[in-house]
């Protein structure tokens, strides 16, 4: 617990504007030492004078997505939208039901359409993804994402977000921070949704890419998206995509697996004060429970670097008072 | 000449924040045709309620930088501070001197180092500024521009700024547009000025890069520049490092070289209400002249298809009343 005294003085030295009449800024955060990590951190950076401060322009701060800001069990939503798509389109393509993932992916079968291994999944992306312009497709992917359904709680993907993560969000923010997601996602399915749902404009999304062409259609400039990935904003390609897109080292990372792991130590290897922070899924009953085991957002190494780095593990079933809005 | 009641008109209809007590925000503009255009095209999108309304988040606004924003005669700033690289390390690369480009490199020699054309010209650049981290790069080249100085006034380049162009992004930040800049320029280059220069983020600035790698050394993750180009964002990339970067459409566009056409067309090309707009060398007493015959900063498609495009052709010497600030 943290203690009434400091906890309000850590209030004080925050910017008025982060924090009408003395609320609490994290209000779906338990206190206890995560919550008070975040809020020690803003109160050090933003400090003027102090050893620790940061000018605004510098105060990054970088959020993976699946897992992080928002649910990535028991697919990501990514895939699920892929394999909706492929059964949209299957009509058109009766060549489709020749190749087993394909047939897989139109009956709606997970395991099957992952049974083609990476290579497999790249073939379904690029019959569901590619071939339209970034426009186009993120026109779709929104039209999608308002009618889809996650099957355990049968709400929209966009309201299984995490509440306690909108909060730290908006703090980061009222704070002086530029918010970013860094996401292993398509660069264009993050976007069809990050503004409405996070406030994150689309140029503060850095994620997966295909690569683009320019072409001449009607009289017109059109960019397409080729079925060839271009860029894999995973691993240690999430600082290649930081250093190319953002352009400075965060001060502040968010994740939640391994495939966040060199971000984590991007971020925390810099000079000055770092906050890392690793999302724990240990909930089963408000969410999932899985960490190490999992095929999906798998953590291990992320988790035991975490005590020798200074990374917060969160436990969202211990630190989190909701998890949802 | 700007009607008086038209002009006052136009500045009723602006935001308040762009305009202290109705003050011109464009002064180093001289009124006619293309100070109208932009302020109207500004008037326009901003005024709610009104069908070419664009809600803050679409206001993004793309500016070239070479030529645009800051003077690129004789050469390419970069260019002289590639040559300048090269020359202080070259003792400790006795072999440089036996080959032809790097002996012009060395000496000063501008056309010497241009004979070898682009495959001489990429073999400098990877010589004078790969092989470092982004940031100690960005360091290197922070450092030199404030000891460079620039042939023609002696002064340092980031003075040989466009003052009327500073005007104009300053009116669009008011007035709610994020501004990028989309530069054939390396991107670490231009992010070692943009920010204090233009008030312009690192991550706000899309540019050409080398290929990036991750390495560990000494127990820490390093990012390398390799002496290989990733990508060129100038021609019919700039829409390509725009969608893949920005992530929306610009609405507005500016630029001065054929290297923008694309860039133009892409932005202008767009639905609702637009501008595109082209800075003219032809001031040889204030600046410099050139257009058409220039092998740095070309411009003629653009300006060919500038009246039907509607694109608006600005001229230094008619439409700026100061050059520098």
């Amino acid at each position: 617990m943290i203690e009434r005294r400091s906890f309000a003085a850590l209030l004080f030295a925050l910017p008025a504007a982060a924090l009408a009449q003395g609320a609490d800024p994290l209000p779906s955060w338990r206190d206890g030492p995560r919550k008070r990590a975040l809020l020690e951190f803003v109160a050090a950076v933003t400090r003027e004078g102090s050893a620790d401060y940061v000018r605004p322009s510098a105060r990054i701060a970088v959020f993976d997505n699946d897992g992080t800001l928002w649910v990535e069990q028991p697919a990501y939503v990514q895939l699920l939208f892929i394999l909706d798509r492929i059964r949209a389109l299957a009509p058109a393509n009766p060549a489709w039901q020749q190749d087993a993932v394909f047939r897989a992916a139109i009956a709606g079968d997970l395991h099957g359409a992952m049974a083609g291994g990476n290579e497999g999944l790249m073939r379904l992306a690029g019959a569901a993804m590619a071939g339209n312009a970034p426009e186009e497709f993120q026109a779709i992917a929104a039209e999608w994402l308002k009618t889809a359904r996650h099957p355990k709680w049968n709400r929209p993907y966009t309201a299984l977000v995490y509440q306690p993560m909108l909060e730290v969000l908006r703090f980061l923010r009222a704070a002086g921070f530029g918010t970013f997601i860094v996401s292993g996602g398509g660069v264009e399915f993050v976007r069809a949704f990050s503004e409405e749902t996070y406030g994150i404009p689309p140029h503060q999304v850095v994620g997966s890419s295909f690569a683009l062409t320019v072409d001449e259609e009607a009289g017109r400039l059109m960019l397409r998206r080729e079925p060839r990935v271009d860029f894999i904003d995973d691993g240690p390609g999430k600082p290649i995509g930081i250093a190319r897109h953002i352009g400075s080292r965060p001060i502040a990372a968010f994740g939640n697996s391994d495939g966040d792991y060199e971000m984590l130590r991007y971020t925390t290897e810099g000079a000055g004060r770092r906050l890392g922070m690793i999302i724990r899924h240990d909930d089963a009953e408000r969410e999932f429970a899985y960490d190490r085991e999992s095929h999906i957002g798998r953590l291990a190494r992320a988790l035991d670097h975490a005590p020798t780095r200074g990374w917060q593990a969160v436990s969202m079933r211990d630190d989190w008072a909701r998890v949802f809005g």
